[in-house]
């Protein structure tokens, strides 16, 4: 049992953080259901039909590519925002859509990764852990993303906290530790938190603490989301409303 | 008169920013106020009657030779926390407290600049500005200190940004342009806002907006405040809740 935390169910983590990082993609945001709903909506508009779901797998598959490019240092660091857009370019041919796009609609459609919208226990979660802990989310999406993400979501973070700020893609060690070093904290203070194993796993061998999330529709019937059984991390919670329970809040 | 504002004061304001960013010591917190406030509780606890005006005077005084030996290169890149412990040292040792004191309540003193006390009107103008704009700081302070100012004070920032995140000192221009960047704003999108002259010379300089915040009282009678005339700056207001009256909020 935790001192000073009245919850029993608190009971699994040793030591309390005193800050908690956020993936937010997939954790804190449903990134494929809020790009189907978008794009049905403009395609309804548009009168254009197309497969939004395999629009939105094929953009999301981009992604980790796109940042090893980066990692491996093939490319200079490069915002997400970047990186979306190149994507963004090559599916906008596959999918036949190039016509029908001016550079506006382009730019519209880039920025719809900030305006994702957040599982519905998300907002409910964070505003209970905030009043006892800080809250930030620790992203691969750059941080006038991750800003403009909050604004519209109404996420209530206490900081905006970014790989763009190490100049290093999660799961690089540079992410994790300049997050720790800017919150003036030590990584046993700091618990990452995500629905992915491996953001998970990465933040553990760098002393952090971990918070499994689990989201088992992130990916639709597209792909099985990862699962994490009792005791695989310091927290393994049901959605972030149970994080918030056991961390006694 | 601004398209789509009703406010008729901000007829002022020939293009509306995306974003503003408040310089926070002196701008949005008392820090010679808050200072005075603690040393005297604290004083009192502990039997130890002090100038404590003359303390906090002592201490801010500190703080531009302390950053100038940043900005010259003297000293490598070092967070505001411990260039205020550098000075906390000296003025414990002129103030004749050092024996008084222990470790922990020397980090203790060191985070008073965490627990800065907001002026009257600052929460509520937030509140207001934050409904249209992207509110952040851009401070001198470091992240840790202004996330759990922003904590302690009630800030409602939408991201916490600093001079840390260039590391250079405002008014470096890495300081002020790193932050537009991090946004993925252009500099003519963003407005500084302060109560001090220099800082608001040097973000136009650069190319920002500019809005100068009168703040009578922030050196007490030590000292004279900065004072702006109309036109000066793109705004010049007379407190937070006038700039948030002239952005038509």
């Amino acid at each position: 049992m935790v001192a000073g935390l009245p919850n029993p169910r608190s009971a699994s983590v040793s030591v309390m953080p005193k800050a908690l990082l956020f993936d937010t993609f997939g954790t804190v945001v449903d990134w494929r259901g809020s790009i189907v709903e978008e794009g049905r909506a403009w395609g309804k508009v548009k009168g254009i039909n197309l497969d939004w779901a395999g629009f939105a797998d094929r953009w999301r598959a981009g992604y980790q590519p796109a940042m090893d490019k980066v990692r491996k240092g093939q490319l200079p660091w490069t915002k997400l925002d970047v990186l979306h857009r190149l994507i963004l370019e090559e599916i906008l041919m596959e999918f036949r859509m190039m016509p029908a796009l001016s550079e506006e609609e382009k730019d519209h459609w880039n920025r719809v990764w900030h305006r994702l919208k957040p599982w519905p226990d998300s907002v409910p979660a964070l505003r209970r852990l905030k009043k006892k802990l800080i809250i930030a989310p620790l992203s691969n999406g750059n941080v006038g993303l991750l800003t403009n993400m909050a604004k519209n979501a109404g996420l209530p973070w206490d900081a905006i906290l970014s790989a763009e700020l190490a100049k290093h893609y999660k799961p690089d060690r540079e992410a994790y530790l300049t997050s720790v070093d800017l919150l003036g904290l030590k990584p046993e203070e700091v618990m990452m938190c995500a629905a992915h194993v491996g953001d998970l796993n990465a933040a553990r061998s760098f002393g952090l603490r971990t918070g499994f999330i689990h989201r088992p529709n992130e990916y639709g019937p597209a792909r099985q989301a990862d699962k994490a059984s009792p005791g695989q991390f310091d927290v393994v919670a049901k959605d972030m409303l149970d994080l918030a329970a056991q961390l006694g809040t």
